[in-house]
This record gives structure tokens, sequence and C-alpha cells, in this order.
């Protein structure tokens, strides 16, 4: 049965395994397979113009896209190891208070697709998306080439 | 005179503007308008997989960028916002140790080039590479692209 990695879980998970998230004071407002919230304050991301500072945004951006890639593996009872290739964020207008990054998954037939690949080649690739939000705007665009590589199959 | 931003005051400067920098444990190891040197330490940085997390490459990486540009813009006695466009990062290699991050400057013509418009227009693009170095190797390529917005001119 698959296994989900809930909103605590993942929390968790981020705290733990990646302690720049405590730095960034991300907090997960959903996680699911189809879609992942992060939330993080302005002011321990400010820079030098009182606006986020565009690692951070980058940061919370790519947390949010591997967050969906773990609770796609999860939702269909893989276990993969998710190694980003490359990374582009393309800064649209500053963000001035706090801000969240959503993440979106894969439609139904690219998530058939890419669960085949993984089970037949033991790698998948995938490329995922997270928009900046901050007030009602969507202020900076993530998109990140990512590669699945199978640990062992899920039950 | 054009004025110099050493190394102690790009580490002040870091530090007390972008907060994340503390967090990211950077240290300035080189500050000049000819090349920034970025050094920080895996431990605070790691991931899952105890290699670096690629947010805070990214980090490092746009901190060596935008350090530059602020070295090259007080060694050429202009003051200008700083603003970056989009930024992209290739990881190359997974990086298991501490790690830095490489800026170089413009060369003599891009630099001349840059100065006139920015004097003329009031602005001025430049885009900007840094290196992500680990144990003697590349292991990430981050490209930036920055606008100049002028302030004053310089003394």
């Amino acid at each position: 049965m698959p296994e989900q990695l809930e909103r605590v879980g993942l929390q968790n998970l981020l705290e733990s395994e990646i302690p720049l998230s405590r730095a960034l004071a991300v907090q997960v407002r959903e996680a699911s397979a189809d879609e992942i919230r992060l939330v993080a304050p302005l002011e321990p991301n400010h820079n030098h113009q009182g606006t986020a500072f565009g690692g951070s945004l980058y940061s919370v951006a790519v947390l949010a896209a591997w967050s969906l890639a773990q609770c796609w593996l999860r939702s269909e009872g893989l276990r993969a190891n998710v190694v980003i290739q490359s990374g582009d964020l393309d800064y649209l207008e500053p963000v001035s208070a706090n801000f969240e990054a959503v993440a979106r998954g894969p439609d139904r037939e690219a998530s058939v697709r890419l669960k085949r690949t993984l089970l037949r080649h033991g790698r998948g690739r995938i490329e995922l998306q997270s928009d900046i939000l901050c007030e009602g705007r969507c202020c900076a665009r993530f998109s990140g080439r990512f590669v699945l590589l199978q640990a062992t199959s899920g039950a």
C-alpha cells in the first residue's frame, strides 16, 4: 500500500535532512503528490533592499519541487533517490513580504509514463516547476530537471 | 578615487545585509573587481544524502556573482543597485566536502562598455558566472543575468 508522506512528515523530513530549511524558516502548508505549498517569512530571507534574497527564493522553490517528487514516489509506492541536474529561476517581481512556493505534480499521463520508465530502467527524468507567490502575485518561476534513481521498488 | 570594497568589508556587508549568509556560513576569501572567492562548509549546507543541498550551492554562487558586481562598481567609482533577473545552476557532480564559489570579473572591453552604458543610460546589463569548486573539481556552474540601476555616480 502506498505510504503517504503528509504535512508533518514532510516538515520533519525537511528539517532533519536539509538543515538550511530551518534557517529559511520553511513551513509545509500542503503536501500531496498533486501539490506542495511551502511558506517562508521575509525576515530571515531579506536582502540589502529589504526584499527576498534570490538565493532564498531559489532554495524554497527547489525544496517544493523536491518535496513534490518525494510525495509522488510515495503515492506510487516507489522508492528512488531524487537528484537535481539543473535549476533555473526567473525573477519577475521583487518579493516584499512573506512568500510561498507552490509545486504541482505531473499530470496523469506523465505520471504513468514516469512510473513505467522507472520500473523498467531503474531511472527516470522529470521536469518540475514551482512558482513563488507573494501577496497573490507570481513573483518568480522555478524550473528544475531531476533524475529519479530507483533504490528498491515499493510494496 | 574609487572606493575599495575589501575582504572584511564584503564579509560585513554580506552578514549585515543578507542574513542567510550567516546560516550558509559563507566566508570571504578573496574580494576584488577581478575575482571573488567565497568558501562555505558542508555541515550546515548538507542534504539528505550528505552532499551539499542544491539551494545552498545556488545561494553561495549568486552571492559570489553579486559581490563581484559590487566590487566592480566600487572599483569604477560608480554606485548602482544590482538586481538579478534570472539565474541558472547546472549541477555537474555531487559536492561532498567544503566548497568554494569563484566569480570572475568582466574583461577590460566588457568593463569599459558596461561603464559607458551605465553612465549614458543610468542602467546596464551584465551576465556573470560563478563556479562551485570542491576538492579541486568544478562541481556546479552558475550563470546569472543582472541589471545595474544607477543611483548616483561616484566621486
